[in-house]
């Protein structure tokens, strides 16, 4: 099953997907139905065997439907960083685990809305990346365990300003305690980014259309990531290059911070350039160029963004 | 007026403080009144009111209470890096603007909870700060509106683990568009790190125990923050050292991201060391110290957390 959530007259309702790749309403499928995305994790058999049921009746073209974050307001956002192997000869020294960030629910942009863009942000450039959509919570969860705790999947376009990343690292030396007396202090030379402004603007995170629920995706990892720049490929991938899969990133993320429903986890760019041309993401300045900006996975569907300048 | 989130028998429910520092739940104050910190946002001066008439009947003490975060979801956490003037002779090099990270509601703590740590967390300090709650939200706030959209201000202990953001940082060649052809790339040698592990792990945000309103508060940057462990005073400093100040800060941020009502902004940590002896708050590894580890902010009050291993 494809699920959204979409903005209506009467305020944010869920649409299905229908066999045809139109849309049903929830209003229309399951009167008095689930109300939200979380309400309808709970009830996910029941709307799959009325949408079987119903057919395309009541359907409407998903392009007339103004799709909103699948989640408007997710828990926490877990973004991983530099995930794909095809950046391991990039690191000279990285940890041998996930590296982790956190954007803000407010940064979030629903599949169709304008990114709008300050000419004084910079350079801004889109990262195509698979999302786990967490269907139940939970602390220290074993890897073999992980996709039980997934409701779905779906896009997000982790939009990256290269030029706030540049003015908001420090170089700077860092207090420690000292190795020889841990009362007292020493310094080490030390650079620190903070991701604040360069991951979590508004607008940075288009996310959607459509939650594609584990039962439609057998193999997470095996999807193809697409993204495309005003009609033209810049990079075309495979979720099978990123380097930490997702019952890994699971087990590693509850390990550390507990896991929410609702809550979502951002796998880290696809990125292998399309053709080997020598294009990739980091060339298209959408500050500059303008959009739209798409990013298609197979099985779950396209995200496409236009860009404006605010 | 200073409120907080208390837990009892029937669930979360908002507490306000009396005169003679004892507490009254807010169904004996007001019953039928607000039932969390963003409805009493709304009805701020009937609280007053209604606290003034009711004096200390029914109150318990303030001990008695099992205290939650004030604002037990804040739809976004920001937080303000090297936010101090003491930091400044140490930053080689840095931005002339405030720098920010985002933290995930999941991390929050109330007052009172034990910090719970585990061994390969490794060091895991604490960090005394001011936290701005919003109440009214905007973007482009004004530098000279930003005291409207102030609610009130509360404490957090930005608990962080420098073991884990030296793992977590990354020595990489970044990929730039050409200098010469922006359609070609070219690789820049930079740090990165991320900070979703060292700043936003479980228990990493001890917060409360109240909310001090604005009208409690005339000046934010007048108050005095003490950071003390097992008894013994580590850092002392006052609000007046942070080098971007309120109003500034909320311009800043909301030029970037849209704040919402109940968001939550921690000015960034107030860490000079006590009589010039050398201390400092890296040196408070709560790892293999244990707790309490209190930060106490003139006017608001203290935040006291007991620290176990997991």
């Amino acid at each position: 099953m494809r699920i959204a959530t979409v903005e209506t007259a009467q305020g944010p309702e869920l649409a299905v997907a229908t066999a045809d790749g139109s849309a049903v309403l929830m209003s229309k499928l399951w009167p008095g139905g689930p109300q939200d995305m979380l309400a309808a994790m709970q009830v996910e058999d029941e709307i799959t065997r009325r949408l079987a049921a119903n057919g395309n009746a009541g359907a409407v073209r998903a392009e007339e439907l103004r799709f909103l974050p699948p989640i408007p307001r997710p828990g926490k956002i877990v973004c991983l960083a530099l995930n794909n192997s095809a950046n391991s000869t990039r690191i000279l020294k990285g940890p041998s685990h996930p590296a982790m960030f956190n954007k803000p629910s407010s940064s979030l942009l629903g599949h169709g809305r304008p990114i709008r863009l300050r000419k004084d942000y910079g350079r801004v450039h889109p990262e195509p990346e698979l999302v786990v959509v967490i269907g139940k919570g939970g602390a220290d969860i074993a890897a073999a365990d992980a996709y039980d705790h997934v409701f779905g999947y779906t896009i997000m376009n982790d939009l990256t300003s290269p030029t706030m990343r540049g003015d908001d690292t420090f170089h700077y030396r860092a207090i420690h305690p000292s190795k020889d007396d841990p009362q007292q202090i020493e310094y080490l030379d030390t650079w620190v980014s903070y991701p604040g402004r360069y991951k979590g603007t508004d607008g940075f995170g288009p996310i959607g259309p459509w939650i594609a629920t584990r039962a439609d995706i057998p193999d997470p990892h095996a999807l193809t990531v697409t993204c495309t720049h005003r009609g033209r490929v810049v990079t075309e991938d495979t979720t099978n290059n990123l380097t930490y899969k997702v019952p890994d990133v699971i087990a590693y993320v509850s390990y550390y911070m507990t896991l929410e429903q609702g809550d979502i986890i951002s796998m880290g760019t696809a990125l292998k350039a399309a053709g080997g041309s020598g294009q990739a993401v980091q060339t298209v300045d959408l500050t500059t160029l303008g959009g739209p900006i798409d990013v298609t996975i197979s099985g779950i569907g396209t995200l496409s963004n236009p860009v404006e300048h605010r």
